[in-house]
């Protein structure tokens, strides 16, 4: 079993009122380089930023790798259009930060990307693969894919309160500036990211259809973004067997998940990491509707063991306490 | 326990002679890329060759990857100058690939890319780690550097048939195009990298310097070209305790390397992975002197446990068979 982690930018991210990952607008494009060195390291070690909420509820990556501390799955993360240098080890296939989505262009190379990524895929040779993200304003860029695509899924959020209207306002603006309507790239699911979408999605998809190909088990980790990529997928004709991962902060907070995987033709499995039962502020958080998901951590919860997963809620603590996160919240900053 | 792997290449593998690391000069320049992706993946899924000699030895990657596929450490890998792609993921410290020693300059920013692998090695929140290499030609770069230092140390080979005295005379040639004698950088390492060594060598010791900074212990996996490096550590002033770690190929082969390991105050762990036992045209070929280290092998076997070497042999097997090398060595070509 191999999490693949594509990590990458998209200067949408960067527009008031979109995303909650990371504290300020100038860290916020160091917060992919970070999460993936808390993923390979177990803390930030390059990265000058932990992504910790105000609140103190931190990146999911903590998560993910409190797991990946208890059940121990390889790791190879991909740089999907990174923006600031990290030290973790990545796979590059040449893709940059994407753009704004209300440019033009928002991924300029799509095509191109999602080529190199299915080459990449094709080539692995693991029997099942679990395939994450991390790209700050994501959630924005996958309802820009799925209106384009004409398809109507609900889209989570990382902010307990989702700014759903500002991010169907920049949707909006994004398909006008490329002058499209919903549903316009039905047939087009590669125009449709390059139009409004970010550089991960062809990258996780492509990874996904050369994995497929070469007769994986594909599990997309993670919930609005995945649900995107598998709607970018089926619209590409790809029919074969497909799953998405996510956590319950996800599927609680979205009514219409079970029926839009189904639509999808994909298997769901929802994960519940019983956060309620522990009183410490970092999972507290997440009951309370922060963060949610991402950096494959739906999909790395599913791999935990029937049992163990209070291990994993004990290891939480330990990585929170590594990122100077204590029961109450309090940041003493990294160590 | 993390495994931290250098790979680069140098022109100097292009010299007639001097390299068993590939059949072909043209397939050379993609050993260290196919060694990363065999220790990541279990066999080359990008690169377009599988480093397998003509007498069915393969390259030290395999027995390294069989020792992980026993053991399961966590694995690091840095490009110190690949010069083909690669499909692992690798940390990105702009280094680029060394030119021919008998050139003014072998590697002209030896410095920079010291300080750069120093800082990622001060980084890393690891307790103890073992740094491997990869490098076509790193034994006769091994001699030059050594030799600009004023050392007297011993040069293994990949052949079985050490080709000491072309080694000995392009040596001769790079300090003299460099306008050097014999010990003429005993007090500047890092001069001596510039002049007759190869990009691997300042990486591997930056990181090891870094990490001994850092509190961490630090164990060199290789032979003569950890040698080497211990030496450059020790000419730049670090006197923090060093292990280097090989195999008994390595050290059967050389007289002089238990007494150059105390002159450079480095512990010596010599592991012999008891392929005598088997019936195995691949670990028959380690036997008769061929290959003997490489690409962390030394290091990796260093930590097998008492009473699990058979299984790592089991595993060799296994990973040879991936390879296409079966008991008689009959190369059936990558699968």
């Amino acid at each position: 079993m191999r999490v693949i982690l594509p990590a990458g930018t998209t200067e949408t991210a960067l527009i008031d009122g979109i995303s909650a990952a990371g504290a300020a607008p100038d860290l916020m494009e160091h917060t992919p380089s970070a999460d993936v060195e808390i993923l390979e390291y177990g803390r930030p070690t390059a990265a000058p930023v932990t992504p910790v909420s105000p609140t103190g509820c931190p990146t999911p990556a903590a998560i993910t790798r409190a797991v990946r501390e208890v059940v121990g799955f390889d790791l190879v993360v991909v740089d999907a259009g990174l923006a600031q240098p990290t030290n973790a080890a990545t796979v590059d296939l040449g893709i940059e930060p994407g753009n704004d989505i209300r440019e033009a262009e928002a991924v300029p190379d799509a095509a191109a990307i999602y080529d190199r990524a299915h080459g990449f895929g094709a080539s692995l040779p693991d029997e099942e693969v679990v395939i994450g993200e991390t790209v700050p304003g994501g959630t924005t860029t996958a309802l820009g894919v799925v209106t384009a695509l004409g398809e109507s899924a609900g889209v989570s959020s990382s902010l307990p309160d989702n700014p759903i209207e500002r991010k169907q306002q920049v949707v909006d603006e994004a398909l006008a500036a490329s002058d499209l309507e919903k549903g316009d790239c039905a047939d087009e699911p590669l125009s449709a990211i390059q139009a409004a979408g970010d550089p991960v999605q062809p990258t996780v998809a492509g990874i996904a259809a050369g994995a497929l190909e070469s007769g994986a088990e594909v599990t997309l980790a993670g919930g609005t973004q995945m649900v995107a990529v598998a709607a970018v997928l089926r619209h590409a004709g790809i029919d074969a067997p497909l799953s998405i991962a996510t956590t319950s902060f996800v599927a609680d907070g979205q009514d219409d998940l079970e029926e839009t995987c189904e639509h999808l033709n994909c298997a769901l499995t929802v994960t519940d990491p019983g956060f309620d039962r522990r009183d410490h502020c970092a999972m507290e958080r997440y009951c309370a509707g922060e963060a949610k998901e991402g950096v494959a951590m739906g999909g790395a919860l599913s791999l935990v063991p029937d049992g163990r997963m209070d291990e994993v809620r004990d290891r939480v603590e330990t990585v929170c306490a590594r990122l100077g996160i204590d029961d109450d919240g309090v940041i003493d900053g990294a160590p």
